[in-house]
């Protein structure tokens, strides 16, 4: 690009366009394509944002029929045709079937508004300050979400400090050694220096964080060290939700059930702006209008939400098929670490990494997937890893080319 | 309303439903229809992110077909067709034609997150930490706009200090005997306790505050006052902006130039979740990625955005509309408030206050309007002004027709 | 002085060995001597440490009778004869004649710790967490008695924020023009964003702050306002306090009981570290052993506050001798003032201030009057006064013999 | 006791005087009389303030002539005979013979001030705001010092957060399996949340804490830890130093060279208030007076900590003692903890620890000791250690009778 309307009147925080250099244009399925035309296979998926593909062809004509008839767009925490049918969608399809029974808040359309409402609930029912999160979390960049993430560039970035929060090392922080046994011995010590926290917040896989896969017994553990001293567990589910790991929620493998649970990303089903916050209604002690929004009644959203349930939700297929794809990534990229020595892979359904020994190496594979037209990112705090997030509804075929472009990038870097 | 869905599922925290107790449908124009086909006239254009009313004809064929067409929905902030278009026509239609040598950042689609990104960027170009913030200001509900709103009840629901700021009066709230004052006295004293902060925050006229006008030459005082300090002067648009007062920016008025402003609500037209940071080019300090957000590539918002500033900015004809519909409504409004001892009105452009001596008597009226076919709803600190705001783009019919129900429920009320 | 041991090993944070460059030696009365048998008249006390005097012969004698009879030392808060009889004299001569139903916390022996443990208490007491200090106090430089202090410099050397605090202007902050207007509103207004206070912290004369005098009726009014919003009022009577007004307590001018009083400096007699927290018994919700400190039994000072007790404020002759003198100062103050175009007096009792209009005339007037061997400092947020504070005990002629000195110092920077 | 002053006038907060009820009188040696003239022997030493013991000769004659003599007694930070004479003592008889380059700060006479400055002083060398600070670590009650202390109940009496520290376990805390790799690791990952900080500030042995003791080794690898990483050290030797574990200072086992020592209770010598902030002499950056004191200049002290330094420390005879007692003190405790199943002692020089393993029995041997005319106290987060803190002069006979009165109160409650 020549000095470009991005370049003259776009601030310098614009980041993806640089690491992705080129206008794009339209999108469909797994694939996006730039004004010239060339084509690029997304194992990126709008950072979990587009688990069901671009432009996906049974939201994209409710979305459109819902518009040309007038549909309410915006209509703040009113009660609307649209929000109904989404929430009697979440009740049937999500909670009645997993047995929760877990109130939905509308925080506004972002993650990070998700998860502020989730850290005030969890203070406000306790009355406590501290909440306690994790080495390598990425929960969002509004003050208090940037409380509980973890990377210094970003934390710097707040101008202020970030306090009534605790960071305490994930699953695998120091070597897999009993890494709960820190927070544990902190809280049952009344000495320890650590105030009595209202809540702790997690991700079951840290994506931005580096592909960072929390242990089923890990966090079964850490249910019921909260659970036991009356400590609300909060997940972040933002990324890791609607399938990402293979059941609706990523937290079902452990057979927990988190006081809170934040959601976004992929919940809207079409890429639109949409977040929710649930948690067990007991604990629904707002008092009305306590946490508001502008955009938090985002009915385009609530409609292809409620399709993207129905669609995708009423059985195990999509399930079966994430976990099955998952499969063939992981053995595809275990064959590609095999080529590199040093590099290994780690992933839960279709989110994946390929981590380097040599953290440059993440870049440049990425970079080099680009020119051979795939969309990969890196993460991680050293951006060691190569990020794999593919659409959840991609088909055997882009799994297996998308593999071949990563095994020629990482051949091409690491050769 | 039997019990429902809204009141079995969706949390306690909703408020508008409660207000007006009624399933929207469908919208148009400046009209609502709930599902047994009852219409409604609204004088509250989604809290003004309606400005150019519902299911807006223009917006919605290039709505639908950049949809069909598989524009991109959710990019980031990749460079796309869709936010080329916006950056050109905001560069084109609102920044030269004013003079401002402004550069735009895509903060995530709200205005919080706008309010988030101007405080952090303040703080880290002039490494201080404290912001100067209004009496009865509003600024969202995240941890960081939270700290500069006045509510208490919504400070409270934090759980947590909101600290690194320090509220100030604004224009009128000592009475008018140069609220200035005090910010002039107490930055100048070196021992005043006030620490030298990044930032003041202001909204040229307070919303939610109770429709508080800061008068012209108030808000160059306020300008020049932080100029000659160097301090950062942030103006809150996210409610007045794109011509609820008239002009584009509602600080026009008093032809001064902010150093960052904070926009949402109608920028994206159509209602669609949407934001924007500007700031003056100097002040573009921010590192790639060092704020970012899921949903700041709304590309279907941008679309919108662009045909709003193409259909409305491209000439003065609706700001001269909006400002001629103002004073019929200010007039209507007068004779109103005669009829009701104690009560007065205050406003400018399409954003009035009908304010009562019995701050009971807003919610009863607000309550009678709805009753009427009219969504009127209440603000201040007591809840005790009317707060009138339909969409800009109302009919002369619609606005006489509305003052027509708004004098019906006063009377009742009042009478 | 040649390159000293202070210079080689003190630390750059010393201050006042630069201004009064000799190395004292010994004092008595109202006179120091240096190494070299120079004497200085001092008009300084010790920061007000040193109402009674230096080495006042009533105290010696009965701290060598105590230190040789092996009396008790240290004591932490085991009970001690020594506190016993302060305890006693305390009551008898403080409280029962005031009328001061009031407790004795002994919180460590600096008027910082004083002022910590009365913060402690108010927001204990209240559950909130606000304090409100005016505009140039000082109270002390622990983190929390910084929190309430004005002077930028030493807040800057906290290295970090000081928030839970809210400076307000003090009487004639503004000019005169009802400086609680603002505290009055901001309290009244739930949408003013100031959080409701636990406390506000004042002094009746602001010695660091300039010698700013708070009025009577001010005084009056903010206790009133405080009371009737059930906010603590605590008066800092570090300085002020021990009869450097005139009565014992400062406030009693104002015919105020403030909930919480801090003390120290002067309260132990003999200049030696000591202080109190004086409250409502209403207030005393302490729970034992929550605040302590290792020296917060000092008794030796014990012994010597009770003599100071019994010695002079079992009549009204040193307050009547206090008010006496300190016409005779005003009168000669305002004599000098007149001499030198710009320069105004201000004072109560025997705290006075010069106030010069070109604020470096103050820091000259201080380097002449040590030439001439007499000692007073400056205080102000530019250092623009020169502070007189002689021991209450000096004598007529000593006070004519400073008053000399400083007319000679005024007359050879003003000439 | 009968209602005495002392309930009716003094504070709910007075703590020490509820386990030993008696008012005490007079003191020498290690012996204190209450006024009954019932004698008790001190294991306590002023909770370490009295390290000489009580009206120790050497000091009284020196602190009297002194008084007699009428030195100076207050003087901030103005130079004087007795502060020059302890500065060149500090500097001969402690700093020379260790080859350290520190300089001296005079904090105000209180272990909490030099803490708060010693916390300060490390923010403005780094710039940077976080303090580590240790599970249950003592180190003071104002609110900075308070921030570094684990006590929750200390803590909660802030009545505010503590924000800017961030607790770590202590060598032990986690059952001694390497305590500073949580530590380390989230040091060396710049998303670990943790922000980077100024300072870590540790005791080589927690008194209040319960006697928890850092091995040699691990205070050194916490030095090269911080070393390495441009984090400042703290050694808080307030209760520690002055010869308790043998050495002047209680770090001087290790070989470790702290960047800043805060001193107090036995630095004076006498019990006198007085507290000193050591550091390296490239780390004096203070600003005159940016730091100050009332009482920073509390002279008698100056006078009797400089004949305690000349008297104690210009050879090693006091440290050979204090180690030789120890071992007996050590070896008596092993004996009586061997007869009470479960009982452990932890100690070093004279400062030692019986733990017990039912928590309530430390207090009911505090108690039995009392009635037997011994003063021990209690310590740790259950209050389930009796600690043994004698003066380190006391003579064989009275550490022999000592352990005899304590193996009479265990068997007491243990039998």
């Amino acid at each position: 690009m020549t000095a470009s309307v991005f370049d003259t009147v776009e601030s310098n925080v614009r980041g993806y366009c640089r690491v992705w250099p080129t206008v794009f244009a339209t999108a469909s399925g797994s694939w996006l394509r730039d004004e010239a035309g060339r084509e690029y296979l997304d194992f990126f998926a709008g950072a979990g944002a587009l688990n069901y593909g671009h432009s996906n062809p049974v939201f994209k004509q409710a979305l459109v029929d819902y518009i040309l008839n007038d549909g309410i767009i915006h209509s703040l925490d009113m009660a609307t045709t649209a929000k109904r049918g989404l929430l009697e969608t979440l009740r049937d399809l999500v909670f009645v079937p997993r047995g929760l029974d877990y109130k939905v808040q509308f925080p506004g359309p972002t993650g990070a508004n998700a998860v502020e409402a989730a850290l005030k609930l969890a203070r406000k029912i306790t009355g406590r300050q501290t909440v306690l999160n994790f080495t390598n979390a990425f929960h969002g960049m509004s003050l208090g979400a940037l409380s509980v993430t973890g990377n210094a560039a970003k934390r710097a970035a707040a101008g202020v400090p970030l306090p009534y929060t605790n960071p305490m090392p994930y699953d695998g922080f120091l070597g897999g050694e009993d890494e709960l046994r820190w927070m544990r011995r902190a809280l049952d010590d009344t000495s320890s220096g650590l105030d009595r926290p209202a809540a702790v917040i997690v991700e079951t896989v840290q994506g931005e964080g580096g592909i960072n896969l929390a242990r089923v017994e890990w966090l079964r553990e850490l249910a019921e060290l909260c659970a036991a001293r009356d400590i609300l567990l909060i997940v972040d589910d933002v990324q890791m939700g609607c399938g990402r790991t293979g059941p609706f929620f990523s937290f079902e493998i452990a057979g927990i059930t988190p006081d809170i649970v934040a959601m976004s990303k992929s919940i809207g089903g079409y890429g639109l702006p949409m977040a929710l916050v649930l948690f067990k209604a007991e604990h629904d002690q707002w008092a009305p209008g306590e946490h508001n929004g502008t955009f938090r009644g985002n009915n385009p959203a609530f409609v292809t939400a409620r399709v993207a349930l129905e669609q995708y939700w009423s059985d195990d297929v999509l399930e079966r098929a994430v976990l099955a794809k998952g499969e063939r990534l992981a053995a595809g990229l275990a064959e590609i670490a095999a080529g590199c020595p040093g590099t290994t892979t780690r992933g839960r359904g279709l989110i994946h990494g390929l981590v380097f020994a040599d953290p440059s190496h993440a870049g440049k594979v990425s970079q080099a997937a680009f020119e051979l037209g795939l969309l990969v990112e890196t993460s991680g705090s050293t951006n060691q890893v190569v990020k794999l997030m593919p659409p959840l509804t991609l088909s055997a075929d882009e799994l297996d080319h998308g593999l071949g472009l990563i095994g020629t990038a990482v051949a091409a870097v690491c050769g």
